[in-house]
């Protein structure tokens, strides 16, 4: 197995982009990634593309061979892969095992999704599709549904309380306004969503006991990467970041089945499997994005990954540890909470900002100083289908 | 990269399958070729899903994940592949490379639609979503429609009549009434499609000068194999089929870009790339399945894939040169004209049946005698990204 390695990343503005189509934000993403890589008139060998829903919101199928057309890549091959809320993570996933199997040297991957073309109720549907077709979905459970329930139980076991919530709400918000490609500009305060009157108007309950700024947005974006067999990188435009371990994992596709729900198994094994390839532990990472569609989630797999012991991660969160200059900085970029969630798009965004991240070419009110090793985690369903890559950056 | 044989191989009848849910018909599909692999309590490492339509046609995502756990081969990674009427072949393509790559060792991979749920223009409508979002979709173009004015000008330019057509339609209808688990089990005559007053009636223009038996029926379906790392492969319950070669390619999107419409570009270098990883030609294969969703893609690809040359593939199938103990058997499963077209089971359901002629377990009336190298054209768009497979039986 040949290693492969990170030479493009690039990520248009996450948002409402009302005038762009898919297929704009796609091509918008990949010529960044591919301008990014520097490959001049060199073309890719397979493309690779990550959405969950274009055949629902958009009506459309075959959009890897649209993407291949319009950027030109033609006779490249092309296919697109689909895991839900990690299709991103997917298409990553199958892009490397291509590149690394050597039928492939070179792939683009880009993940995307245009999600504000359906509102209200139909975007909560939407993502509701991935529910278990026949034992949830007809009884209209929906994912801020299952993260109440799961987030309650979480409590109860380990102690994790509102505020420590709040806190990484708080510190993903304030990341992400100073994320020129995040979704959410807006800053809060701990007084606006928590303290006062002003917070039961402000941030009302979703599903109990969360709230409106314990969730993610619904967005537009897409993301891409231009991945290389390292053995065929000569001069590289900037610092290759490899991909030095990869892991996935399932679990049963409903959260009731489980014997102890607040234990994603599938979390755990991924990130297990990515650190046994890239002979790396939870200590040797220095930066972290981690698929903080709740908040929960970014505390309950900041310990399934092993960063904290369980019943930690809620602690650490609210000590600040897991801030830009702490143990371990977890979605400095804002994360899904303030960065956006364009289903399809977020598991290679996570890893375009720890390429971001782990070539020190950010501000430095967001570099996380020398960071060398990057992990990030990209969870499917509830936590049934979890992709995780640990990423080292090279100095050829 | 490790050579990867197939172990296991398995097909659900195709047609109306109304009792059946999706995940149904891909458990069923999945459990035949997981028996046929004669692995008992060994699991697989990884799950792919070649489909196309969930999204549309059931109104679902996260497919791989319920089938994963429906089947209970949790923790094994899952993904979903979609690359239009070749999903099933992009979903083996993934399989192939992962396992190829020396990541996984053995995958299983299951191709399926359900189609029927859908019915009358939108039917015809869920297929026209793979044709180009802006260029074609919304002037109401339709694949029937690209197909009809594709034979006009492949008869102008190359000679090819209807009687050749209808030689191709004949023949895969009958060989279909052989198998059991084709879609289409009515004999046809020449005289009563295409002689007679009668065949006005019974086969009336559908696109001209496509007619009716032209074109391959709506069908639901699924089919599985089960692939694995040829030196893992001990003691095999059946001849292992090595996939020794396999080639992708993309074309435009729009039929009207192409400088000759008649020249499908990525037929050829798909089988190209094929032929060549396989260090075979096209006159070493012993049996075909070409993606004959309509009777002139079966002559077209002949040519193209290089059995015939440009111009002969017709005079071939009147001379029954494609016909079992033929030059070159095609389709002798009966093609999608006859075993059906559930889109995303198709790339699946062709190397199923390959498999099937080179472990020389068919029937007499259909099997091939001492077949020992096989292709398989999965064509997806209208030829916009189309793979094929050279598979090589192995006596170990």
């Amino acid at each position: 197995m040949r290693d492969v390695a990170i030479i493009g990343a690039g990520m248009i503005p996450f948002g409402r982009r009302d005038e762009d189509t898919l297929l704009d934000m796609l091509s918008y993403a990949a010529l960044k990634a591919l301008d990014d890589a520097g490959l001049g008139d060199q073309s890719v060998d397979a493309v690779y593309v990550g959405n969950m829903g274009a055949g629902i919101i958009q009506h459309q199928t075959s959009i890897a061979s649209s993407l291949v057309d319009r950027l030109n890549l033609l006779p490249a091959a092309a296919d697109a892969v689909e895991n839900g809320p990690a299709s991103g993570g997917s298409a990553v996933k199958n892009a490397l095992l291509a590149v690394a199997s050597g039928y492939y040297d070179s792939a683009l991957v880009v993940g995307g999704e245009k999600m504000r073309e359906v509102t209200g109720w139909r975007a909560t549907d939407f993502v509701a599709t991935m529910t278990h077709p026949q034992a949830e979905y007809p009884y209209g459970i929906t994912l801020p549904g299952m993260a109440g329930m799961f987030t309650r139980l979480y409590m109860q076991k380990y102690g994790v309380t509102r505020e420590m919530l709040v806190a990484v709400a708080l510190k993903n918000q304030e990341m992400g306004t100073l994320n020129p490609l995040a979704h959410v500009e807006m800053a809060i305060s701990k007084d606006g969503i928590y303290d006062n009157q002003a917070a039961i108007v402000n941030n009302p309950v979703v599903a109990d006991p969360l709230h409106l700024y314990d969730a993610c947005p619904v967005s537009d974006g897409a993301a891409a990467l231009v991945i290389c067999a390292l053995e065929k990188i000569k001069k590289p435009a900037k610092a290759p970041v490899l991909i030095a371990g990869f892991g996935q994992a399932t679990d049963t596709h409903t959260l009731q089945e489980r014997a102890d729900p607040t234990d994603l198994k599938a979390v755990t094994l991924a990130a297990q499997q990515a650190f046994e390839r890239a002979k790396l532990k939870p200590a040797d990472i220095h930066v972290a994005e981690l698929h903080d569609a709740f908040t929960i989630l970014e505390i309950a797999e900041s310990e399934h990954v092993g960063f904290f012991k369980k019943g930690e991660g809620g602690k650490a969160a609210l000590a600040g540890k897991t801030r830009l200059g702490g143990q371990i900085p977890i979605n400095v970029s804002g994360g899904l909470k303030a960065r956006g969630h364009p289903v399809g798009a977020t598991g290679v965004a996570q890893i375009v900002d720890i390429v971001f991240q782990l070539r020190h070419e950010l501000p430095k009110d967001r570099q996380v100083a020398n960071a060398a090793n990057g992990l990030t985690v990209n969870f499917g369903g509830f936590g049934n289908n979890v992709l995780a890559f640990v990423l080292r950056r090279v100095d050829l």
